[in-house]
């Protein structure tokens, strides 16, 4: 199997010179570029090489406690002891301070080495920032440092077996006795729900205090052990046999009278778990993007040595001189560097601080899009290897399987989809990406990569959705339409910016096949 | 899991109304059903209940030998004690002389209980039909009736490690020494290479002659058993560790101065061999269909089930009641129909005999798009399971994994789609399948569905494509734009025979969907 390769410069050309990280104030590219490097050395020697091993070996339930595969506990700890788990926690509470948009390289590095072992430590940063917007100056002072030092990890219990994308039907009970409240009920599909790497989880749990839909719900935080040291009542009941990411341990947890502690208000859980759920969606298109970049890489690596027919010279060529895998590695290359920039765009949105109405509307484009762009790659990935493409060996097969969930979780992509016509597409958000959509276009009334046609478009799309009776069952097209106009204006700025990037032709060559197809210039327009 | 339920409707609506295999002289309705509801019935008792446990246990080499899992030797010998094997055998030659049509019934059945064991049973109409057309009478005689029985199972070994799509790097060499040829070399991907349920396998192996590029290609049949009984020399060097199709042993096999026969001329292997390939093309095609019937069939009764969200009433309803799952199933069921009709109009145009013109020109297009069809509705159909879709148990994931394989084997999608363009389409194939587009059209000018716009598109793109310097540039495109205006025709054959089907509105609601879009009703326009 190819070594996993970060792809380190594509990060830092998208998020310099097409997200635009610069118009950030704190953004300080060279310290990214520094950051960028040691995690890229760091996955690359330590983190990638268990990525196949743990898919092969998996994780056990053995005596009512899960074992991660051999080698996970140790790489955590390497990852703990170089201080990863703190980059994004202010300096005070024992992190390095720094944002989301230096996260999101290290972020996505992490999901292509090794998209399991992410699953597992990935919520970190996501808990920080509940704790720090909804809990009290103790519960933070007490929480965050542990996790900042890897001492602790974190989860998010929010599935239940009759409440998955229907968060009111939650039945897990939050009840208060005297000054303290314990859990109880069943919580699924909660990924490092156990494991042996980390001395503590901090389970982040939404569950009912009233029985008034999702108006009753809080978050509450149980750690895994009480005050005293004693194991609090939180049991792993089974971990789910998946497609993929075997090294994720997707745990059943039985809350049985856990102690837990509010965090924030009774009854405002979910605004709280949003918060949560937000940076795990972003963290989930990042993986998209990392799934798509490692089979491009795997790919185009064998495309360069498999020797199968003959040039038009007669002698006999690698595959990568046929025109349909040049059009496939061109594709899954175009994927990977489109959702990208995507992803990063949303979270420059979100750094800026501001309303966030770009970045509302931004967040479930992003999802979709990584997502269905990292299943697309790894599909395209395989045909390019053929035959051993579906071999364990080659490494894509275990791409094809991790990447699949990434659709599904952190809300189903048409869950994402319906949310985007129905809630966003007519307030501010929506307001907000035309303003972007047109600032993008009135930048290049002069250039070469006009996309009025492409605002026009998405304009009568969105006055038809606001005329109509029902517009959720416009919401996957319309999903589709925004994001491929979203991703023109994007590759209008690769283009622009080519030569920032070590590799101009590749960008502008990929950057006129996207816009070329956009405008409807394509084979059969 | 749900239990497998052949959809034998949709089967016998599709041949008997759709692809109109009436017009072939010897089709039998009635047997045809009657074959199918015997075959359904053994499928579901005794076929598709091996299908998860196969893939669990799956196969194992021991001591030089494939062990199949638990069950499939038994589920075997039913097979063959039930007369299956010999269906399409002529009645002289021990079967039932049935054809390719009927075949396609119990085929399409056989994949979706149980694509692994589909696998290695289903190469004996193609071997039967090789030895028929290639065979002297004195082969036929002594190979075929084993074949009939179920005493034999036929592999077809063509690749080697450095010629996948490019057979002309075949090095596997045959020589003649005195009357008797033998083999020497190594294959790899053979499916069935070795197994423990029939008592011998007859191996159609292409082997080189002569070092004149394919022309040197000659095809051979070598026996696992020596005319003395004693084991051939050819050994199972490896099974491969594969994505899906667990049950189905993938082995590398050693020739090493294998006793073999030649069948038919030396050097004319390659015409001998595509006689074996078109065979497990349409095949192939089928697993497609049968895959996404399955995922439609486990996904519409989840959906049926699993209670989420509320209605417009403010009760709490089941998932299909939702906008976005609704149209998942549609479209999930809809590529079934639709690649189920595409493979049956080109299993019809194949038992029509005469030029074959039509048939050559169908069986690429029913490969990519069947193939296609049911990655896809595999890909939807854990999209409505949301996370229990990616969990072992629904079943549905392992569709997933088994489908993908079949845009890789029996020629990679890529690769029909460029002979498509390269080789086909201006030839008499071309002009067949323009005639058949014509017809269509011209039965329709007074009806409600209209395909002139669609006929003039695909004239349009086959002219700009003549003209063209480099077709090939074109391939996966045209291929779509072809598949997609023939779906057409076939979705309007549907619709005007849906009083047909025991549910008519199903068939008509489909139809005008999928040819609503095709008329550029869609959407966005």
């Amino acid at each position: 199997m190819k070594p996993f390769s970060a792809p380190l410069d594509d990060i830092l050309f998208s998020l310099n010179h097409v997200a635009r990280a610069g118009s950030l104030p704190h953004w300080d590219g060279d310290l990214a570029c520094e950051v960028g490097k040691h995690f890229a050395a760091f996955a690359e020697e330590q983190l990638a090489p268990l990525n196949e091993p743990g898919d092969r070996l998996g994780c056990r339930l053995e005596g009512g406690r899960v074992r991660m595969p051999e080698g996970f506990a140790e790489a955590y700890k390497a990852y703990a002891e170089q201080g990863w788990p703190g980059l994004t926690v202010p300096e005070q509470l024992g992190g390095q301070g720094l944002d989301g948009t230096v996260l999101a390289v290290t972020s996505e590095i992490f999901s292509g080495a090794n998209h399991s072992l992410q699953m597992v430590t990935g919520l970190v940063p996501g808990a920080v920032s509940t704790l720090l917007s909804f809990g009290t100056a103790e519960q933070q002072a007490r929480f965050i440092p542990s996790l900042a030092s890897g001492e602790a990890l974190a989860t998010m219990c929010l599935t239940e077996p009759e409440a998955g994308s229907d968060l009111a039907r939650i039945r897990c009970k939050g009840v208060l006795s005297g000054d303290c409240w314990s859990l109880t009920g069943e919580k699924i599909f909660i990924s490092g729900g156990d494991q042996d790497m980390s001395d503590k989880i901090h389970h982040l749990v939404l569950a009912r205090t009233s029985e008034e839909g999702v108006k009753g719900l809080s978050l509450f935080i149980s750690p895994c052990t009480r005050a005293d040291g004693s194991r609090n009542a939180i049991s792993v009941t089974r971990i789910e046999e998946k497609m993929g990411l075997h090294a994720s341990p997707t745990c059943q947890l039985a809350f049985d009278g856990a102690e837990a502690e509010l965090i924030g208000e009774a009854g405002a859980g979910l605004r709280a778990m949003f918060t949560l759920m937000n940076h795990a969606r972003v963290d989930v298109a990042l993986q998209g993007v990392a799934h798509a970049a490692r089979a491009f890489d795997i790919a185009r690596g064998y495309a360069g040595e498999r020797v199968q027919g003959r040039g038009p010279d007669g002698k006999p060529v690698t595959i990568d001189r046929h025109a349909d895998v040049r059009r496939m590695l061109d594709e899954i290359d175009a994927l990977a560097l489109g959702g990208r920039a995507v992803a990063h765009l949303t979270l420059v949105a979100i750094e800026a601080g501001g309303d966030q109405d770009l970045a509302e509307f931004l967040k479930p484009v992003a999802k979709v899009f990584c997502t269905e762009a990292g299943m697309r790659a790894a599909e395209l990935g395989m045909q390019v290897l053929g035959g051993y493409g579906y071999l364990r060996e080659y490494g894509l097969e275990q791409i094809y399987r991790d990447a699949r969930i990434t659709a599904i979780y952190e809300g189903a992509n048409g869950i994402h989809e319906k949310a985007l016509v129905t809630r966003l597409l007519s307030g501010p958000a929506g307001r907000a990406f035309e303003s972007f959509l047109v600032e993008e276009c009135a930048a290049r009334q002069s250039g070469a990569y006009k996309l009025d046609e492409a605002l026009e478009t998405w304009r009568g799309a969105r006055d038809r959705i606001a005329e109509s009776a029902d517009p959720a069952l416009w919401a996957h097209d319309f999903m589709s339409l925004t994001a491929a106009t979203l991703v023109s204006c994007l590759w209008a700025r690769m283009a622009e910016a080519a030569d920032r990037h070590p590799d101009p032709r590749r960008i502008r060559r990929l950057a006129d096949r996207a816009l070329a197809l956009r405008d409807g210039q394509a084979v059969f327009g």
